[in-house]
């Protein structure tokens, strides 16, 4: 981490939710495919600080996607819970990246669920794989793994 | 009525489904939303009798859409229940057709839900509407409604 | 309306969202079932100006819930679009009431969606109607019909 | 293994699903939370082999929950795809137990996702903690790790 005086800082968002209706299930706590729907709009907000925004992305039909998603639930969530996703960048490849996020309840300090998600860039329609960003071993050296 | 001998029958569809967690919510009751999607297999089976198959449907890009919903939530279906989904073609205008969902629930002939779709045909990806086809009112006389 | 001077404001909400990945489906727009979450959200914030605070509503076990929805899709969002929703108050009765909703795109001002919905109360787990506040008809004098 | 001639056979599962408009999104593939629907069926059916029945589930308050869930995405499915999820019991412990699941295009045996998750029991609404059942060491003596 000495070196770390040119790279930027690691990209972080965070966003608060409220649990509807939607988002629970009869056993009455959040059901545990919604938590994936909050992961996804934190993620998609980090792919807006990493350069892809959502407005475009469309058009330019470059897709970050999912390739691969560990999830620990480790607390359930109720109705009407405000939750804290934080999420960031964890870690960099050639070819793929990691982001990390929790979902906390501020009220009490409680962690609900952990979760890390590894992706990659597709290039639609053909959905072939695409490099990551070039300079992104200079812009994030301590995040930079060289496994892929 | 005199006149249906040459028409087909009025296209219609069943089918079954299980309420899982995911579809209700901590009311401990199937969801409003839940119910929809349920709906929605039954009218895409439909759309294939109505010579619209889902394979090739992406490639050709011509999709029925849904243009109104109308939907009244008579009684709540629990997790687990087994439901059956009646769906049929309603009636025909000259741009949008009317279909008709019943959702109940066989175990004691309980009514739960009643929904009428209107749809119409879009040429993606311009998302232009586009006529029903022309031979619809020769084989579906009785559904044949002058309106649009 | 001229004798609205003791009545209460109408109860109205807005709300903005964006249109996410899990909003939309292949046909490149916003899936018709999609709209009606962000409904929810709207409406949920329109039962807490009501008297009917999310957090604490599954300890009383007092729920309103959708008895109809009527909504139209008038034209179809994209991803990333910033939606602005709109919900009030249209009307009560003694045992039902109902909202209407819009939502729209400020950046064109483009109308996508208006939908109403009727809710009655319900008391869990019994599931039984509840009359709705008795103080209503004077709150809200414009909005009584004496129908239900 | 030589001595599992008393034990069952692996408790295992398949169904067929086909992909809906609702399962894709618009890079015009199924969208990564639609696949954990897919699964969480796959899963129900596999806790109903196990003993636990999804009516009357709701009546016990004793529920399997996910604890984590592990997924790789491998190649996306499109809209009409028809797939096949198949769902079997991984190992045991004292307090959780695993299942994995492939899900499958039989049409060019194209493997599209592999998923893994960790379930415990949960006896609502104290949401304690459950021993599995005792008799399972010996019922799955091949599946059965001390770990927990």
């Amino acid at each position: 981490m000495q070196d770390s005086r040119t790279s930027e800082a690691t990209p972080s968002v965070s966003i608060t939710k409220q649990v509807m209706f939607f988002d629970t299930d009869c056993a009455a706590v959040m059901h545990n495919i919604a938590y994936l729907r909050f992961i996804e709009e934190a993620r998609t907000l980090l792919a807006g600080e990493l350069g892809w925004e959502l407005s475009g992305m469309a058009d330019s039909g470059l897709y970050p996607v999912v390739v691969r998603t560990e999830v620990d639930y480790k607390r359930p969530a109720k109705l009407g819970d405000e939750l804290v996703i934080h999420g960031r960048l964890e870690s960099i490849e050639r070819m793929r990246f990691w982001c990390s996020f929790t979902i906390e309840r501020p009220a009490d300090s409680t962690l609900h669920v952990s979760c890390r998600q590894s992706l990659a860039l597709i290039q639609a329609p053909e959905m072939k794989l695409v490099r990551l960003p070039i300079d992104w071993p200079d812009k994030y050296p301590d995040l930079y793994r060289k496994k892929s």
